[in-house]
């Protein structure tokens, strides 16, 4: 009776038509208690009021834009949903008028998927929702960092908050989560809040390459020199779609222009096969500034990137166990 | 680990925000194999494409807007949800590329709920859906037909082709699933094709009160009749969306103004319980035209009252059972 | 090879799918030199600088909507296509950046309609454009004159210049073009520039029956009052889209909330046959407003009911002829 | 060489174009200072992420569609501008990351007015706004309290939190900064959480006027309860937006279908002159839902309508003093 | 009378504004009969109900955007409309009920126009409209193809369909209306259905440029190869608008990232003048996905450009003759 | 009392969030007398109706969506709020109905300020705008002048118009405003009107590069050229946004494809500190096409970039003082 149910594949839109049945990310089933799960695709709807806001509606429209996402990646080769077992566990519970049982609750429901051994691919949320995610894979040794955005985030607060979109990086290098000198951050631009807004990179001994170096140093390059910084070890990535020119992200809350194109993302996320990914989110897509929904469209080609990415490293450590 | 799976009850808005979780129809559990359930929603994605389209993505708008429905009825009184066990079974499968097949698909998904005991409530796809549904529902003897709608549907023919919306009355009478002793419509107005186009109507006795008629009589006088003509036997009841007055549905093919209020609708559908419901549908919510989505917040509060109606007959039939 | 040339009729909705051929008012023919033609349909693109505007974009996007217009009046009886030759007949030209020569361009163009024996239903551009197409109908004796309107358009000047929207009734009253005695206005409401901004219809003795008295008196009665104030003699109908609630009517220039719905519309405009009209219009819709097009599709329905009235007149008088 | 410093008028919409200057609500002077003011029209973009929100850029839209309302009343009578001292103060100032913070700012914000008596007509932001203003103009005893709203606004907490738009009335109750007995809701409808949400209401002795009960009243028996209920002593005005019908307001939250028209709205709140109304707000705009601003224009339009009845209370008070 | 009546020049936009006049193809005449056109620029509102529909309202509003193309190329050098006589010749006629019919009525529409020697330049509709005109086109040998792309179209079914959008280039080798061995698709990308879905283009030696190849290669080789594979024997040029980079399109059903901007399409269309063009079309234009009319505007833009190339190869041909 | 009076410095949107106060441009002081002001920030919000318009709106979006903007340039270095004084000075005022006299009081306005040593940044309005401005800081010697614009705005007349958005360099040159020696247009492109359209630039020796050159010689080739055509005298640059490739900005009226990125614009621009900027624009923004405001966030990034320009020549020419 059910048109939504194979398991663990996405509905196949050549046998089923994409606007048939619920939305779930990429058409995928959905499991909400993970069982079998390799790599689970989770929403995290929530946003703090800082700014032109909306993303905690993210995940639902990433979720109907991902309809138009096929089964194989653009550039050749294999699918992700063939080398992992892959769902929709649904979106992570929590409290959005306690912002600080908010952080324990999300962090907690990832603690338990990493406990067993589901690896995530977020959606958010505002990019606050990265630390939420990067705090429940805690581990022993902080991991590396791969941070696509056209803003630092790296405040020691917001109007004397600590726990935001803002402060994301400090508080993920202050509390022992990521390595700064495992971590990178691409795209940044766009007029500043102060003139030390870069400072705690430079202070960790974080690298920038900003838009300005983006351009100099072409695709190739910047792919070259996120696998010098992090590594073969393990490492987090994100992708703040701010980090995309505003012309490809309306529904953002903080657009800036002169970014990254969608295939400039596309090309260097390609490139970032053979990190050892153990988790990824893409963040900061808000369906009410854009209900045609091109910027959750965007979204979705990127988690799939991302799943790209991430199977194959999930692969190789399930062969490795 | 899920949010989204209290054993057939719809989520609580008052623990879990209402941007949390995948959608479904009211927050409802998704139950894609029908077991335990009373009243099956169902999306049935399917339109024609005879005019500004689009209805085929409604279900998934329609789903998304129902968020914001809570499980009590305005004017007071028990949940429908407290008196039978109701869920989101998913989308009724079939191929759009095949309009003879799709009928013939859809028609045996509704047969398969019918022979299980589950009743329907569906949301299109455009008109031509309530055909679909009652095909399924199909019965030794002729139903009562409750249809809201601007638009007769009594064509013979449209563009040479029998199955459609425009066609919907035609066929239901002409292959016995419709009584038409027992069917009314009410709203129609708008220009017309023809001046014929209310004959179909009349040849078949079946009653109409268009709008001029329905300002006319007033709400309690149209209820009444409503009940006079459908009496107390099984019956179907159909709101085809652009029975609203158009400034209440920017998102549907053919919108006509000078039509019901909201208001309107919801105080007859309140008062047509008692009605023995076997099925029911509201259909042509187009998102594509209405991205904002007030056209389907609208379809979502109709499928609201319609469940309203048709939980206690079906607790009713099974009390009696 | 053409799907859009029935001599004088619109094409047929159940023929050929609404959303094929050009766009037309009412997908009549195109007959830019008014040949055979007893009531031409013309646009007037014309719109003044001083609000929100657009209203110059009005025709273009009615003639959009007015597809979906069938060929039968709601409420029954017989088509004003079977009793006039109606056809498109293009837009008036003239000079957007010289008001002056546009006025006299524009004048110039409806006269030589009036004197082909060709009756105006016009379309603009904003409320200046009444003035345009009375300046063209001109007569010996002035003119009987029904306005529906949320604004009384009687101002002296507006920012110092004398024909423009805010002034169309001081104009025609002062030029002999309209009878004030014969003048009505309906729906006058919102906020005023002053409190003088009726004394102009008392001093000159224009029937004005604002929404308060509007709502008092019921629509059987103004329909009554425009009759006996209007009489026997010619007359003409003009209706700013603006006398509608601003719930119908997101893409006017200066909505004002608590006015008339369109079924007040419809009815009112319904009892309105039996007047003498030898000229009507529809203005102020601005499609920048509203690309959804629900405010066009309003004025497409209220172009449809001028038709029906001015038909039977210009029926009448061809006859009497 | 400024256009918008008229000493404590309105500019004038007849010598300077809607579209030029700052805005500011209702094209008043900005006066941060609030020097010489009798009435303070403040912004308080405050909104709480627990829904649909985006009301915190309310204040912002709010204040560019005002530029439509023009100085006088529709019904005739003077203006409140005349009447007394009316400037926009800009908005109050808070710290969006901590709703605690926030509370007692805007609240002090508003004590200061008190204070130095200037009377505030606020604009939220979400409900949580009245709240506020509340707390800020808290007197010996408690005041009568009009509201106008969907929901009832009285849980005991919502998500664990106490203070929010779904507590407004149980905290101001049990503040006692209203007086339960001088209280009146009107407009209540839409599905409910519980079956017990208008118990509060009732334990405590609050007048409701649910939808239901409005359209059997009538408008002018609902004007005789709200001055029964809330007689000659100080009372405040509320206007939750959504207590209008969905179909006026695509731009809210938590939109209900069914309701108030703008017509309701604008006769009922001019039958309150006469009310010793010493604050007033209108809640619940959200421009992101609403782009093209027609729920924002009937926000502006309703703020006129409050302060036409704040207006003659504040003169006569002066007088009095 | 008329402003739109220029014998087969389009209205000048420096004479009449260009709000002004029905819309037709760049301001084109309309000339229903065909009689003494060259270039017969023909709407095709067909689409079939696979994906996010709309496309056969694309004509109408390509034609509303078209008001904004000019008469002369950017690049410099002399205008199509100057070259040869072209014209709007309106929309082909059919019946969306009957896809078969649809295909058999359009054929023939289009084998007319070639059996009077037009030259069709076709605005869908989706891209199955490529091959009706082609079937119509059909000469006794294959012709050349020139497909701009971000989809092969080389299934050999959808959902059991085999003449579709999707199928559209396996129906053209197939039946010998296109030669593999001249057809060339430039922009593939996306994710994809299978590893195999770019087989049937190899298994027939069909030339492909994917994205990935368009960008190593450089617009000038790709230019090259073009002119290498099609020659200088007859050839047709298909644009599916989705070739475009998805910021460019948000109005297409299958928007793809990482693709074409608007420039690299007018470079490399530019490139090809010489070919011997004897039809093109440019399609997948979605209106109700783009109520603003971008999509429509490029669509109108490369409708141009194809005209820029027609045109000539038109004029060499019947210098020829 | 007050969130928006710090003494000339934009309200600091790390202390209060960028969705508190009055919109005023990049949140500066609103100073309407322009007391103390080195640089004025100046709204023209005038259009002439000729083509898809509502650029009246520009200041009032750009204003809003100028929030957004931050205190310190992207690439480092200095505020321009450090280095001078800027303040909004609210809108130029005039008659928009009256042409002519609007063109007087406009350039009167400007030419008060450059008296006073004010500095002009203005924000149109239509490309006419600019004309206004310079007209009001005509000095004894013409001035350099550079103009990013899509199309060469050098007919002599337009419609028989000699003074708008059309005809603004041949009014520049012909008045001794601008020298055309030292004038250079960036950006031309799109379908033209004529073969001659660009025949007024070389007759006068003014450079053009348009885009085919642009793309040819490089972003830096084209900063050295501006810098050696428009040498270390005095000059002014506006910014037409139709400069911009039309997937950048929605919102304008005469949109072209195929045209400057936001990268470009931004790169270009920051090359050309070091003119001796005596004043400066940004125009053609129109917010009824596009309500979500993207355009209108470009036109305050480049305002933006024009203020980092802007305000080191100010500062050296005071210094040399």
């Amino acid at each position: 009776m059910s048109n939504n149910n194979t398991p663990a594949k996405p509905v196949d839109s050549l046998s089923i038509a994409r606007f048939c049945g619920i939305s779930t990310f990429m058409r995928l089933p959905y499991v909400p208690d993970g069982q079998g799960v390799d790599i689970g695709m989770v929403g995290v709807p929530f946003d703090f009021p800082t700014n032109r806001g909306g993303t905690r509606h993210g995940p639902s429209q990433v979720r109907e834009m991902s309809r138009l996402i096929r089964r194989f990646p653009s550039s050749g080769g294999g699918s992700p949903f063939d080398e992992c077992t892959i769902a929709d566990l649904g979106d992570a519970p929590f409290n959005p008028l306690n912002p600080q049982s908010a952080v324990e609750d999300t962090s907690a429901f990832f603690a338990e998927l990493a406990a067993r051994g589901i690896t995530p691919v977020a959606c958010g949320g505002d990019h606050a929702v990265s630390y939420f995610v990067l705090r429940g894979l805690a581990r022993s040794s902080p991991i590396g960092f791969v941070q696509f955005d056209a803003h630092p985030d790296t405040s020691e607060e917001l109007y004397g908050d600590r726990y935001n979109h803002g402060t994301l990086l400090t508080r993920g290098v202050q509390e022992g989560l990521i390595d700064p000198a495992r971590t990178i951050t691409i795209g940044l631009r766009g007029t500043r809040f102060s003139r030390e807004d870069r400072d705690f990179n430079k202070a960790n001994g974080m690298r920038v390459i900003d838009f300005d170096e983006f351009e100099e140093m072409g695709r190739a390059a910047v792919i070259s020199e996120i696998h010098r910084v992090v590594g073969t070890q393990p490492c987090y990535i994100t992708f703040d779609i701010d980090a995309l020119d505003s012309s490809f992200v309306p529904g953002t809350g903080s657009p800036e222009p002169g970014g990254l194109t969608m295939r400039d993302a596309q090309i260097v996320l390609r490139g970032l096969k053979g990190l050892d990914v153990i988790g990824a989110d893409m963040c900061e897509v808000s369906p009410p500034l854009d209900p045609q929904g091109i910027t959750a469209l965007n979204g979705a080609n990127l988690l799939f990137e991302l799943l790209c990415i991430t199977a194959p490293a999930v692969a190789h450590r399930k062969k490795g166990a």
